[in-house]
């Protein structure tokens, strides 16, 4: 595991001959589907970037900004956006639990219980607005940890980016994202450019354990 | 893999006698150690709580509110608390730089590039008074992401607890967490008791397919 790990690191070019597996991402997107999150919320939407069509699209929104991640945009295997709701409200989680029911989990007394008292973490974090969309958006962060070790389990690599413009984005997947989501980070997924991916070759740069475990 | 995940669930009861292995909890330090983070900032601190004594320092944190989850403190193998730093500033990211030229990752060029241009990003999501946490703390969801796969790769039980009491924690952990640091969620790790938790009986509950993955 901690050899997966250690090998995994932030690719800087792709080759853009080579593709994913259709097995190998059916698999990526059924762990994002999987990744748990705070009171089951999944207060997220996953667009998976295929086609060249939608490809080109994506690479549109660097027009403006972070054009440094832009050759990821048609030259990875697929591009993730990672979406999350902006106000995530309790008919967003009523949703939510109508899926719980279905799946035999809970019966009315847990949904209303639910419903009341785990939703208040959702209330607590949110503004005068009911914007919560830190609190969405770090849950999709457990989605990427979770697909990160996914990635270096299948020897995939891959470059998450924060450096993607979210108005951009909110313009050309209007229609996709819907109203009330953001996307604020994305992660291109591929086989690594041999000569052009320089990140590749130097070694890991982490903190010493002892700067960032405490044992008590 | 989908079997790990899909079996992975939150515990809702440990059993006291039952301990994660010395290597178990290695593998899981140096696995928090080595999560990716934006700009590779790892603005956290992990503190492994193991000791009787610090598991009743932990415990006493939960006086005031989120008793539920009070039994974990002193229940569980080891507690985690995911600590982020609040203000992550220049100062910060120059001694993770450090760590980085040690490693021979980069020459001074580099430092220097990464020193005014990656460190735009930090900057970028700070209130006027250098308040950053948002960000930092969603870089530890990355973290708790990555470990929640591991602890399912190990057949190791947990249960990520934000109802955890976070003015109370930095009163009682002051020392370790240091000035700049909050730790708004921690987790609970061990093996689970068989007759008590009740949540390891029941079925996943995951929004289908269709409602959260959009392939373009």
């Amino acid at each position: 595991m901690i050899e997966d790990l250690s090998n995994r690191y932030t690719s800087k070019a792709y080759d853009k001959t080579k593709r994913v597996s259709a097995e190998d991402l059916a698999t990526i997107e059924e762990v994002l589907r999987l990744s748990p999150s705070s009171i089951n919320s999944q207060p997220w939407k996953f667009i998976v970037i295929k086609s060249d069509e939608a490809k080109q699209r994506f690479s549109n929104t660097f027009n403006k900004k972070y054009q440094f991640n832009q050759p990821h945009a048609t030259n990875a295997s697929e591009i993730i956006l990672f979406a999350n709701k902006i106000h995530y409200n309790k008919e967003d989680f009523k949703k939510r639990l109508d899926a719980s029911m279905a799946a035999g989990r809970m019966n009315q007394k847990g949904y209303d219980n639910m419903l009341t008292k785990a939703f208040g973490f959702a209330e607590m974090v949110a503004d005068e607005n009911g914007n919560n969309s830190h609190w969405t958006k770090a849950q999709s962060y457990i989605a990427l940890g979770n697909v990160l070790h996914t990635l270096a389990r299948l020897n995939i690599d891959s470059t998450p980016m924060e450096g993607v413009d979210a108005d951009e984005i909110k313009k050309e997947f209007a229609k996709e994202l819907g109203d009330d989501y953001e996307c604020t980070f994305a992660l291109a997924i591929g086989y690594h450019n041999g000569e052009k991916d320089y990140n590749r070759k130097l070694p890991k740069a982490r903190m010493a354990k002892e700067d960032v475990i405490i044992e008590l």
